[in-house]
């Protein structure tokens, strides 16, 4: 009996070096894409090869390596062995144990197994060892790879821009990203209710894959409409919807997994609309007031004089805002990038010079290399996923269905936006045209539909959702700069002075609504400048200036010596910053 | 029966939608914990206050942290059920079914369940959620967090004191590291011997415990010490030993565990000391070639125009350095140390100005961010780890034992070494009480010791090497600062004109053998100098200038441009890098 225990004790030594070998592997292979990845781009633009994207490559590395993990390289293949316990019922999931301890005549220790997934078919049943060390967990990929970009996004946005167009962007992607769930819900159950085989799709879930792909994806947006040097309205336009609208899309599948097994009732459904709002302003908030936390933390503090501790600071309060949020049941996304904004608008402002630089490049890699990993990851599980449900009568007119929702977006919703605009100012039909075509899936729609994959039709909605992402990616994304071409749209130089001559646009508002809100967002922007920002930041004017005599103790309070000290010209100052595609991008920090 | 799986289905959602939460939550905290740990470092540094050190400052409140998931937050406890497999016949591991599967009779879903850990008690029955989680893999600890802080050592190392004291370190670090495993092993066996309740410690546990606490911690001793503005050749004294012993105590550790089960035999002892040397010199070569890898591609390419890219690529070719090496078997943190050293040397002189300074900024960040990170994650596990062995006979004892096994190295390896030196240049009586004390154990000792907790000998490991680590970090780490001024140890600057007298030295070398070592060590100094850094790098002189005229056509191929037209005067610039400690540090880029 000894004897057995010792050889056991053993061998699991060597378990455990076999297993640390086999991480080793896996994280160096992982590492190896990333580096051709890197090469590869950096040879097609020594060579100014245009019609590849970066994506679209690390999705063709992935696959190449998926494909060589499911059929090249047999690794071992781990036992499994059934059981059915004596006297376990299960009336509620909180019934189920989270631990099997499986104990053996002879031995004294026992083998501790923990709850992994469902499973409904036994085909799974044969696991290999390696493929199942690149199939890394849903929450890695939401939790750690996610966040980075989504702030990168805020913290580098051309605000300016985005704000001007906040009414069109938030109509895009609230009511846009709704009918586009719905016409695509509809018309696939309509699809499926054609096919007997497709059964198991009920109309929830095919709701459920219309809100999956109505997501536009910032992550590939940002990556391949950045390179454009497109119109800066145009671009706030599509990269903001892009943003909003993962958080609309996220909302809507959270609520339609509520719904799922009832009715649908008015009651239930109003709730959802009210969740949604509750949600959605929550998240601002929670990313305005971490943003808020940061700036206060550096203006009121002496930690610039110890740059590297203030950019850790930075850095550990920004990623601590998605967690915080995400933690409260709100959508860390929106939130990220809320805080991105607010430490760009504000706390940028405070920091030292070395930690303005520091926190833009380092944001800039690891956003960079988190997006490229995304990619080689959704190339790499289209192979190693076991449970791929390929049903041609679903994934084919899947192709079609989403085009035709994009479009019942974007060109009835611009018709309408139009009508409040000045002629100058309008959507023009080439510009919708590359708004249709730029509705590119990506890592948030794959992200969505790998989370849940325990049952048939949540199989089918994960494989119809890869290959619209890597059809859109790898086809419409390598089309872009061709279709910038033939669409004859303006770039970011041609269109600089018009921008100006706006600015005295007079808004013949047909829906007063609007102009009502575009009043909000005149007091609020000059409320920020006179008393926000003068509050926040080390920048001038400072709370003296601006505040009422009354109040002069407490705007002494709040305004420290380096406000006053201020030189003025400081901030106007432009940095110079080298963006990952080797261009030099004019970053202002104000 | 329907029924059933819709509500399972339903709850399974909810069921990880919680999980998702608890994650959330889990992030949330050790973000805040590391955000607590900057902000009481700034305050410390502001207030001038001494005595108390980051690392026991992160201990610290990991601690609280710790004690408060135990006592505190009373979360769910988890259902765990037993089962005797019907016909499982277990002869080696490899008969361990990896997954089991549970079937329910009227579920069409199975509930498969991962093998996770074998586990000799019933008490760890009770598992708690959060608990859990906060608890992570020692593989994170090791592929994710210790790479980089080597990384960082070896790429910001002073490299010309610490090859001129090459010979004193590997002594210490090999003879006097594998000298103190023995002692402390040999002496906890005899004090074992005397406790029957301690039966279960063999001799080989009790070598292993000491191999484990015989490293030096480079994670503790470069963050205290780098603070201290020491004696230059001192501090590379102190900082070679501890990177390098660490090497040598897991290649000890993992001779040890082959052995365990069998008797000691002489043949395998000198198999062990011959795999030792393959293992150490595999680790060098494998660190170099990475190292020289990169230094041609950023020479002989010119992704320099593209300095984001070139920054990332740079990353990932010195990480994948440490994954290659294990995955071979071989040392990854030897790999790491030199690959960051030849990266240093040569890669460095390769970078664009704007890669130079992020892949600095970058990687003291990590590093910075890793380590205190790790020592967070040592407080929290003292209350959170449930298998902790507290036998007072074996820990109290132990605390006396290390302080043996660390002299017993030092003094008498000082003094032979002191036989070949000059009179200007031994190790003083003091300096060697410095090294007495400075050997702090860390995180090293402390991953070793998690890696496997199977039986109650190497729990009673883990909890003794955390006490240690625990008590030789608070205490020994916060007197450092008390210590040197004590001793009255000669700062940097005071030595820094005998550096240059002793350049000059003659060797009265009494061991040939250490005499022959230096005329190889000059001969590689030259060969570098003539060949391989003109070959690897873009620095003068160039291969043309240096290789026989024979040659010319090779050294044309082999010399860039940039190489000919290279400023002389720009790499003598130094670069002014500003360390988390908020000093700056003149770092020469030759």
């Amino acid at each position: 009996k000894n004897q057995i225990n010792q050889i056991i004790r053993e061998e699991e030594t060597k378990r455990e070096t076999h297993e640390h070998i086999v991480d080793s592997v896996d994280l160096f292979l992982f590492l190896s894409l990333l580096i051709l990845v890197i090469l590869t781009i950096w040879f097609l633009k020594h060579k100014k090869f245009k019609y590849v994207h970066e994506t679209g490559l690390a999705i063709f590395y992935g696959s190449i390596f998926g494909a060589l993990i499911r059929y090249v390289f047999k690794d071992n293949q781990k036992r499994s062995i059934f059981f059915t316990p004596a006297n376990l019922t299960l009336n509620s999931i909180d019934d189920l144990p989270e631990y099997v301890y499986m104990s053996i005549p002879n031995l004294t220790q026992n083998f501790v197994y923990k709850f992994k997934e469902p499973s409904s078919d036994t085909s799974s049943m044969v696991s290999r060892d390696f493929e199942e060390k690149v199939t890394f967990n849903p929450e890695t990929f939401f939790n750690i790879l996610l966040p980075p970009i989504i702030f990168q996004a805020g913290y580098s946005m051309k605000r300016k821009q985005f704000f001007k167009n906040f009414g069109a962007i938030l109509m895009f992607a609230l009511i846009g990203t709704t009918i586009s769930s719905f016409v695509i819900g509809g018309l696939m159950y309509w699809v499926v209710s054609w096919q007997k085989s497709l059964g198991y799709m009920k109309f929830l879930d095919c709701l459920l894959f219309g809100s999956i792909v109505s997501a536009t994806d910032p992550v590939t947006t940002l990556s391949i409409f950045s390179d454009q040097n497109l119109d800066l309205s145009l671009y706030s336009l599509i990269f903001g919807e892009s943003v909003l609208n993962d958080a609309v899309s996220l909302i809507l599948v959270q609520q339609i997994e509520k719904f799922s097994g009832n009715s649908l009732e008015a009651g239930q459904f109003f709730r959802a609309i009210g969740s949604f709002f509750v949600i959605f302003l929550g998240s601002i908030l929670v990313g305005s007031l971490v943003g808020c936390t940061n700036a206060i933390l550096t203006k009121f503090t002496k930690i610039k004089h110890h740059p590297s501790l203030e950019t850790a600071l930075f850095i550990l309060i920004s990623y601590s805002a998605f967690y915080a949020s995400e933690a409260i049941g709100l959508s860390g996304i929106v939130t990220m990038l809320i805080a991105g904004i607010f430490q760009a608008h504000y706390t940028f402002n405070n920091l030292s010079v070395d930690s303005k630089f520091q926190t833009r490049q380092i944001f800039h890699l690891i956003s960079f290399l988190s997006e490229n990993f995304i990619f080689i990851y959704i190339g790499i599980s289209m192979f190693t996923f076991r449970n791929h449900q390929w049903e041609a009568g679903f994934i084919l007119p899947s192709l079609i269905v989403i085009l035709f929702g994009r479009a019942v977006n974007i060109y009835p919703l611009s018709y309408l936006i139009n009508l409040t605009r000045s002629s100058s100012n309008k959507i023009k039909l080439k510009n919708q045209n590359l708004m249709f075509f730029s509705g590119l899936r990506g890592a948030l729609a794959f992200g969505l539909a790998i989370r849940n994959t325990s049952t048939s039709s949540r199989q089918l909605i994960l494989t119809t959702t890869s290959v619209i992402v890597i059809i859109t990616v790898v086809f419409f994304g390598g089309m872009t700069k061709k279709v910038i071409e033939l669409l004859n749209i303006e770039s970011a130089d041609s269109t600089a002075d018009k921008v100006d001559k706006d600015k005295n646009q007079k808004i013949k508002g047909k829906f007063k609504a609007f102009l009502s809100k575009l009043v909000i967002f005149k007091l609020l922007r000059s409320l920020d400048k006179k008393f926000v920002k003068p509050f926040l930041t080390n920048s001038r004017p400072t709370l003296i200036d601006n505040l009422p005599n009354k109040l002069l103790p407490i705007a002494r309070l709040l305004t420290t010596i380096e406000q006053i000290e201020e030189n003025d010209g400081f901030n106007e100052e432009n940095f110079l910053i080298n963006d990952s595609r080797g261009q030099f991008e004019n970053i202002s920090i104000n």
